[in-house]
């Protein structure tokens, strides 16, 4: 049995051992650096883990696992030239470091790089199939996000709705092919896809938490950054949900207004949040995520300890532990 | 058996009878708008015709054919993007009519429509594989497309390899996954695909050459663009490769100038390569494709009926007779 630390580290390895084509350099550079950035691997990882739990040979699905890795940094690299987002894990993004064209067109090749590899490696066609129904979810995740940046009335469901497409499917995905690759009855990989949408919600509330309320050090991110964007995150629809009309006026004053001082926004629209008891909604929204997902597990007959280590995962996932 | 106009409008039948989610319309949409600007439908149209040549059911490659269109069309999509192109067909393209993030996100999901509707429809798995090859290269002859965009010395050899891999190996790929689908021996697709390796690269240098000496009418397209954008054509480097130093010289500053009458930069490389002898090098070019093709036919056992209207299409396209 593999420690998930063990998977991190096969995976980053499989991954560095990726050999890409010589030429043309401008369309398979980007691809690699892309994935060189790093990252937690935590799609590639969730897919091993599931595995384990009904195979003795886990890494017999590492490519794979490097390919839901690759598809899942493809779609970083075309979300950040829609963001016009600088910077990845602290290093130029692909449109920042060449242009605009090569990160279209380097983007594209890596994700028919990952259809081929994925077609080789998965031989199973159940698995085969999540991964197809899959991608595309993920792609209408990322239009209703565009979408709600110009809407000031999103509801929590739709929110909801959203990081499930966006966040939840792949980790899914990866959860439930990891199961079936490695002989799972198809009624135990669908539980494992439910225990991956409850991660892959409590892991995006969690990030708009953090972005908030957490400390720069252990976030990696500026704080704050997402009332700047005006971005429609678990705290903000729930602040404007539960602000009285005052509350309400004064929020999107602050929220369109570009001429104030950054820090005066991000301090107003924090002490909101705490005004109207944001960080207990998130603390329950958390516990029901945890709730849902341990009683998941729990439904699962598999060896205690390929499942203990599922959960290791996904708790140092969801409270940033070491 | 089918006529080649049979399956053009049996194509445009299924591409108009494709059902797309209805939400979010910002992503399915502009794939449904692509698919409809029309177009020839050169490369299901030859996917159908080739699989007719082994088999009495070309209709049941249907889907196959669809999905290859429906990948040609996300091509023609992102590369307008890249080249900033504001018509297509004689409407806007997607980024023109929506913007440049909808023409990424429906672009890519049109791609991810593509290979799951081929993993689908395409049970031989030769013939998948020579897709999941050829997407790639496609995507690579685009980059050697833009990398010539900056480059003055282009050679004739790098030309042709850019438009084998552009606009060749998808023709080909079709071809050959007609005839593999067809149950055709591995000889005989393979030699489909050296077919289409050669209409492939007649149809380029037509459209080059048409570009400058064709007829606006039938062309479909305003004379002289290519020159205007400085494109790496078979005229352009064929040129610069027969002048003499002083016409090279004339010919780069009437190309660098920004400053001068369109229609007079047209004019005096058009007249240059009248002199030079260009349209008769053009004709040789076209002559020795046709030759190669017909060679190659020739050694394909098959009905002859089947091959004649295979060879028909070709030869409509060819020279765009009606």
């Amino acid at each position: 049995m593999y420690t998930y630390q063990n998977l991190i580290e096969k995976c980053n390895a499989a991954i560095a051992a990726i050999e890409y084509p010589k030429s043309p350099q401008g369309l398979y550079e980007p691809i690699a650096y892309a994935l060189s950035l790093g990252g937690k691997r935590i799609r590639p990882v969730f897919m091993l883990l599931s595995a384990q739990l009904f195979s003795k040979d886990a890494e017999a699905f590492m490519d794979a696992a490097v390919s839901i890795e690759m598809y899942h940094n493809y779609t970083l690299l075309h979300d950040d030239l829609m963001d016009n987002a600088d910077v990845r894990r602290g290093k130029p993004t692909v449109h920042r470091r060449w242009d605009a064209n090569t990160a279209i067109l380097s983007g594209d090749a890596m994700l028919m790089e990952v259809y081929k590899r994925i077609f080789t490696a998965v031989t199973n066609q159940k698995a085969l199939e999540v991964f197809l129904n899959t991608a595309l979810e993920v792609c209408e995740g990322q239009q209703y996000d565009m979408n709600f940046e110009s809407r000031m009335d999103v509801t929590l469901s739709e929110y909801f709705e959203m990081i499930r497409l966006k966040t939840g499917v792949l980790i899914s995905c990866a959860l439930k092919m990891g199961a079936l690759m490695g002989g799972a009855s198809e009624q135990d990989a669908q539980l494992l896809y439910d225990y991956g949408i409850q991660i892959g919600k409590a892991f995006q509330v969690q990030d708009d938490y953090l972005d908030v309320f957490g400390d720069t050090r252990t976030f990696g991110k500026a704080i704050g950054g997402d009332i700047l964007e005006g971005k429609k995150t678990f705290l903000l629809i729930r602040a404007l949900n539960k602000a009285t009309a005052t509350q309400k006026l004064q929020m999107l004053d602050w929220l369109e207004n570009t001429n104030c001082d950054p820090q005066d926004k991000i301090d107003f629209i924090t002490q909101l949040y705490e005004d109207l008891g944001i960080p207990a909604d998130y603390e329950l929204c958390m516990q029901e995520c945890y709730d849902k997902a341990d009683a998941i597990l729990a439904q699962l007959q598999v060896p205690a300890d390929a499942k203990a280590e599922l959960k290791a995962f996904a708790d140092k996932l969801m409270h940033r532990i070491n």
